[in-house]
């Protein structure tokens, strides 16, 4: 089956943990708002007036299912590629790591949208210092300490069982932004989670995501994403 | 099976949307929090060097299994209890609306906590006022309305399928928390959303949940949890 992501067409943003997991696992998709009168559609699917249409992308059109939310998709597609455990024990396990990357991922984002997602960065700087700081201070050593230490306890080669699942995929991205965000405060950082940069390199010498993260699927970190560099964050 | 629930003992929050389900369904749990020693017991468990604790409450054990992440404490509940759909389809489409209800409740935390929470609301009640601002300009609407209108367009039930599910429980849940934080904005707003609000009389009406509402089982609304009552943030 040919899958149909549905995600905005110029940012990484929640649609990477998504693509991570298709190209990792060798899936065939079309990233739909990409492509020619994308958006439009994307847009059509989003104001259905039946069944259960996505609040907003990323969403997976697979087959007749339309799966909205990035911990739900992964949760479809994991278990259907050999990213997650068949099993529910274990399948539930690597859902509730990724929502904690969700969790997380929201929290990267009020870094520089303290105000809320409707105002722009640029209305909202002072408080976006304080909580960046907040952040580096209190959120990013819980966190990421708390994964380090699941990945450490595991043996150090996968965050949770004995295979690769996507949640190691969403932890090489929480690096990779963190590292184009906040690059100052992530190289002092990382001294912390000497298991969690290394599962990083790991995923990313993978044949499927060496091929992706070179190719131009892969769209480049910017300003209008989840993780945005802005100097004034990151002193 | 006796469930356990392990969640701050003190407050509805994020565990409230479990509590509901539990109590909807008639399944015999325990509190632990809520008990002698029941504190040191949840912070040992988060605290295991083995396996895959939670990063925070709320989590539920269930035999040998424990499961971490309020959505996904539902996802697991719901397919058991009847609260959810068995077949894939449904079961994926209850649970993406729940994580949307995820979504909406860390910004309703955001609104007294916008620069982190780690900091005191008495040490951020400029930024909080803004905050709130926006959410009722903004995302309320965007939020509510969303919900209003896929119930709208199921039927007015319920938000999908034909049956209750927990989505329907958890809505209940976010229109008691704005009533109760934000009582003179939510009163204005009501007028906006009358399938739901309808929804969330019927839920009250049911007698499982009728019953749990008039028990000391049932925390009150205050101020250490996500819905709370600033009236600075409610003009």
């Amino acid at each position: 089956m040919r899958y149909e992501l549905y995600y905005w067409p110029g940012i990484q943003g929640r649609g990477e943990y998504v693509r991570l997991a298709l190209e990792d696992c060798g899936a065939g998709y079309a990233d739909v708002a990409r492509g020619e009168r994308g958006m439009a559609a994307m847009m059509k699917m989003m104001e259905a007036a039946k069944g259960t249409p996505p609040f907003a992308p990323p969403f997976l059109k697979a087959g007749q299912l339309v799966i909205g939310q990035t911990a739900n998709i992964l949760l479809y597609l994991g278990s259907r590629h050999g990213l997650a455990p068949k099993a529910e024990k274990g399948r539930l396990s690597v859902h509730q790591l990724q929502l904690t990357v969700t969790d997380f991922v929201s929290e990267v984002h009020d870094t520089h949208h303290p105000l809320g997602p409707s105002l722009y960065y640029e209305e909202q700087r002072a408080p976006a210092k304080k909580r960046s700081e907040e952040f580096w201070r209190e959120r990013v050593p819980k966190y990421l300490g708390y994964f380090e230490r699941l990945l450490q306890n595991n043996g150090g080669s996968y965050l949770t069982g004995r295979r690769l699942t996507y949640i190691d995929l969403s932890l090489f991205q929480i690096v990779e932004g963190l590292r184009y965000a906040f690059p100052r405060r992530m190289k002092a950082f990382e001294r912390e989670i000497p298991g969690l940069i290394a599962l990083h390199d790991r995923v990313a010498d993978r044949s499927n995501i060496r091929g992706y993260l070179a190719s131009d699927r892969r769209i480049a970190f910017n300003e209008d994403g989840i993780f945005r560099h802005y100097k004034a964050l990151d002193m």
